[in-house]
């Protein structure tokens, strides 16, 4: 497992269930084992048994340190001793390339870490040119922050920890961002449980990974103004040649129903979700999605069980996103 | 196990174990079996070892769920079928008698649910006047918010829940308001084990329990405006009978420190506290305090293991208490 730039899509063999176990026993002292809810009042609004993984209670407040974690634990001591670089919306370690409208938020969280934040152009050209200047000024190892096995590996632990809980989920939804998550959701699931599901959530305003899906080609995002803003990033070799693969479809929602969808969750389920959480449960909200999904029925007749992952929960609590 | 008015403290048996495990067995397909929840940061704050009972994430978005099922499942079919009427700072069901200056959030979820709300002046003795005249109205069976065998057994579930999952806590934290989550704490985690503490936090704008416990001597409030809103109903004689024999201490907090530790709690935690479960941790984040509190030294020298009652979750999101 190599971020070499000689990536064939034909050719590459993504993280099996022995590197993601491998990966789950690496990190499994470091993270939290998070909680599965279920809220009565939203399977009523959906006609369907929700269940979330709460990746939002994670420590740092989000999935991605499951990647993290595992990449930097399969470190040798020499890698390891020089640092490491990787760029960000706001979830790693280390030295940090954020673009300069991350929220604050984020920003003081990584600071209080003791990450050293290098700002660029929220452009992902810039991003990719000021990470390489950084590890050329630090010597520090590159990890890619989703176009990386080992970070896909580790983020494919939380849908290992959600079906040993709910086996018998229909589908799986996350949202869709670089696609770390959904790649790793896919491995983390399918390797398990071949038949489950897997769907991501996308914002109509950054939706790359659904124009990729749809036209066989992998296609770039150069920015986005969405209010999640964990899912400004667009789609890698890597995480592109895994959803072509394993993901039924892309569903893509509005602003308006991002807000209104993690108000909704704040209010009935009592836990913060950031926008980007939001994404992966607003469009089943939406009269007749739920249906449209031609899930098999359930032998025993009884409404579908969808798993839902709540990627993260770093909201400005002076700046909630429906007081804007 | 009655409400009637003939009550002797020296001769009352509260609720035992037996009662408390009946309890359990008669809620608990109707409740959640909320998440323990823990926190590295909020560990280093205090120099402790937290665990927190979620019942923010419980069915209604609190803990009184559990009191008012027990006794609404304990009453025979005639009783049943006449409605119940109780009193209520927002969350129990049926004729509901509430302060006028109730938070809209509660008043909107007792509607939602369907219960029928008769408004009092946010006094003690406005309750009982408005509770007795909407039962003679009605003909409905009382209980009692707190001074219910009934609902002290129900309340009592969560501390044993609580210390089934992490049995060698060393101290229990309930916020103490009319006494019935407190005083059902007590018997819950007593019954199981002893020699465990039980501390009550209430803020100094409310400190009847406080006074009470001082005096020996039941003390009534007869109105609060701490922002703690779960918090303003003062003592019953069987609560106060309860906590005379099992509460360690009450330690008192002020209206700023509950606020920021509601906001601590959501930065940190991603969870959603009211100002009331705020009350439970917000001494403990105070310089000296675990430390004042004696805990026998742990037989492996590691800190003290401290389990905090999330008690409600209700807030209302377009008033957050530091935006106020």
């Amino acid at each position: 497992m190599t971020t070499a730039p000689t990536f064939e899509s034909a050719t590459y063999q993504a993280p099996g269930r022995d590197d993601i176990s491998q990966a789950h026993a690496r990190i499994a002292p470091r993270i939290h084992r998070t909680p599965i809810l279920t809220s009565t009042s939203l399977n009523a609004l959906a006609g369907a048994r929700f269940f979330f993984k709460c990746e939002n209670l994670q420590k740092t407040g989000s999935f991605k340190i499951r990647g993290a974690a595992n990449a930097i634990l399969s470190l040798s001591n020499e890698q390891a001793a020089r640092g490491i670089v990787t760029q960000s919306s706001g979830n790693h370690g280390a030295y940090i390339v954020m673009p300069k409208n991350a929220p604050r938020v984020k920003i003081q969280a990584i600071e209080a870490y003791g990450g050293k934040i290098t700002f660029c152009e929220p452009k992902v050209s810039s991003r990719n040119q000021t990470c390489d200047r950084v590890q050329a000024e630090t010597g520090a190892h590159l990890v890619h922050p989703y176009d990386d096995d080992r970070i896909i590996a580790g983020q494919a632990t939380a849908a290992k920890e959600f079906l040993e809980e709910i086996p018998d989920l229909d589908a799986m939804f996350a949202p869709v961002s670089g696609g770390g998550l959904l790649s790793g959701t896919c491995l983390g699931a399918q390797g398990i449980r071949k038949d489950i599901r897997i769907i991501g959530c996308e914002p109509a305003h950054a939706d790359d990974a659904y124009r990729s899906l749809a036209t066989g080609t992998l296609q770039s995002l150069e920015s986005s103004d969405t209010i999640a803003d964990g899912l400004r990033a667009s789609l890698s070799p890597r995480t592109f040649a895994i959803l072509r693969r394993h993901v039924d479809r892309i569903l893509l929602v509005t602003e308006e129903e991002i807000i209104s969808t993690a108000r909704l969750v704040w209010e009935r389920m009592k836990i913060i979700v950031e926008p980007s959480s939001a994404v992966a449960l607003a469009p089943l909200l939406k009269p007749g999605v739920v249906k449209s999904l031609n899930l098999p029925p359930r032998t025993d007749g009884t409404p579908p069980k969808l798993g839902v992952i709540f990627s993260g929960g770093n909201v400005d609590l002076n700046a909630l996103p429906w007081l804007l």
